[in-house]
């Protein structure tokens, strides 16, 4: 096989971010950094997936606002999230008078996303691409859990799926942070089959693309001024650092997860948040602040991905995993 | 907005395409055609589940042989299919050493990846991708609809899930028919409810990508030896040459549709077939050959997608549609 990087000679930039969080997520610590925190976490609607499509939607039309763009602007618009059929990011698309790539690598959808809509804009085949991606826990559980009214109780390697929406615009014009490479994840299964501990089961995922990247590119953890996974949350995060140092390479300085910074620490979240939409408003927000103030001038943004359904897991198959990584400089 | 539609400078080529088709694909006329047939549509397995995605990884493989190429020439594996959270894909994916993008439109998967597949190629950022798609009429029925063992009766509007998967190895180092441009589609709504009547959903999406075509091509359905859509079905093709004719285009010459190939005619199939392996096994087998041969010089292929879920379903949702189209030339 080939090199699994891409370096992009053009270096699309970033040039707008818009997050919406939920109520649960906006009082953590990074609570002030969101451009939007819903209260309601049904968000006025009758439905939590009418709420999870509307937080995607208010994203993408602040994503486009914040770079100084109209809809009239946008090429296309790349999304994916943890419904069945992606159906949160296809009704928000029928809002919209612009093309849809829908696409589903689980929790590192954003991270795919990215890679692609780069891609498009390295090349020139478009010119300004939004990628957003969403996650709601009422929606997520009771499609992959147990009904909430159950009120099931969680197991300590659990993760909380972060109710949030994120979205940018990756565009060849304007300004902002470069998106400067992509390493494309392999599916990783090393045969966990709890289905409540994705971080164990997306750590060697993470690793393995970690290990391309630093190989490929002919760099180490000391290049970056931070490394940041989707959402392994703390038992994820130890697996992944442990994984790397094995690899040659250590973590212990500059890495962080945004499942473990979203919620303060509170019992029931256990590992931390979780979710298409956990590195998305982590990223979209706090991340892409110090990016633009160069506080951050070259980081990796990993987002992992667990690529399991309810069906997989009845089935009594493992779970596969994933992890996309973009290098990011200022 | 911009324009939908990319042209291909480097025309990229298809260099190898496999279908495996299941028990009643094979019987119809174009069975003769497809690589593999199978005569037990659990392929030697313990589930449907699992044959789908046996199907999924051999036609994978057949493709890169056809190709010839092994799988260290694969840079990536661009794949979804119909089931939540695509799962086919990903646990074939997993067999593989080369990354994996994972997408989801639907039936229009095929093209969407191709699409992908094409700029990948194009610009240079990979060599050779594979793309490949997979249905399964009894993993799809009971997801979808109703339980197998209920014999629920169909009305007169559906069409039959297709048992099969093409895939097939896009390149900018082999030989064979050109991916010369791609248009995009945007999602399209016109209120059907009915999710058994996808042929009428999807036609307004497929007529809506053929006109932009069409419009930024500046072409006509005459400049086509073929106009190919995925599986709008007996019903849906009726709709789309309606709404072609009143946007200014006359397909009545050139159109077909994969949807009304792939069965003998049998009543209970209705309107033809459907689902993501529909397009994939009728493009890459027979329509495939014929562009090898020069028997077809150009050509669009247009597959459909009802991007609904079973929950927007019961949620009262109408059907929101999406259609991309490939030109291809021999």
């Amino acid at each position: 096989m080939g090199k699994r990087t891409i370096c992009f000679k053009n270096k699309p930039r970033i040039s707008g971010t818009f997050t919406v969080a939920g109520p649960k997520e906006g009082s953590g610590d990074l609570g002030k950094y969101f451009d939007r925190v819903i209260f309601d976490d049904k968000f006025g609607e009758n439905t939590f997936e009418k709420a999870e499509r509307k937080m995607l939607s208010s994203a993408v039309t602040g994503a486009i606002n914040a770079a100084k763009l109209t809809v009239c602007d946008v090429d296309a618009f790349i999304s994916g999230d943890l419904l069945n059929q992606i159906i949160s990011s296809s009704f928000v698309a029928r809002e919209f008078d612009f093309p849809f790539i829908g696409v589903y690598n689980a929790c590192s959808t954003l991270t795919e996303a990215f890679s692609l809509a780069a891609t498009l804009t390295d090349g020139g085949y478009m010119r300004n691409v939004v990628v957003g991606t969403v996650s709601h826990f009422s929606t997520a559980e009771r499609q992959y859990r147990y009904p909430l009214e159950l009120g099931s109780t969680r197991p300590p390697q659990s993760q909380w799926t972060v109710t949030g929406s994120g979205a940018a615009v990756v565009t060849n014009e304007g300004d902002g942070p470069k998106i400067v490479a992509a390493t494309f994840g392999k599916v990783v299964d090393f045969g966990v089959i709890d289905a409540n501990n994705m971080g164990a089961a997306m750590a060697p995922a993470a690793a393995d693309t970690l290990n391309r990247l630093f190989h490929e590119t002919a760099t180490s953890p000391d290049d970056y001024d931070l490394i940041l996974t989707g959402d392994l949350g703390a038992l994820g995060s130890r697996l992944l650092k442990k994984l790397s140092f094995d690899n040659g390479y250590d973590l212990s300085k500059n890495h962080s997860d945004c499942g473990e910074m979203i919620f303060n620490i509170d019992e029931e979240d256990y590992q931390g948040g979780s979710g298409a939409g956990c590195s998305a408003i982590v990223f979209n927000s706090y991340i892409y602040e110090k990016l633009r103030k160069k506080q951050i001038n070259r980081m990796i943004l990993l987002a992992t991905g667990a690529l399991l359904s309810t069906v997989s897991s009845q089935q009594g198959e493992s779970i596969p995993c994933i992890a996309h990584a973009v290098v990011l400089e200022s």
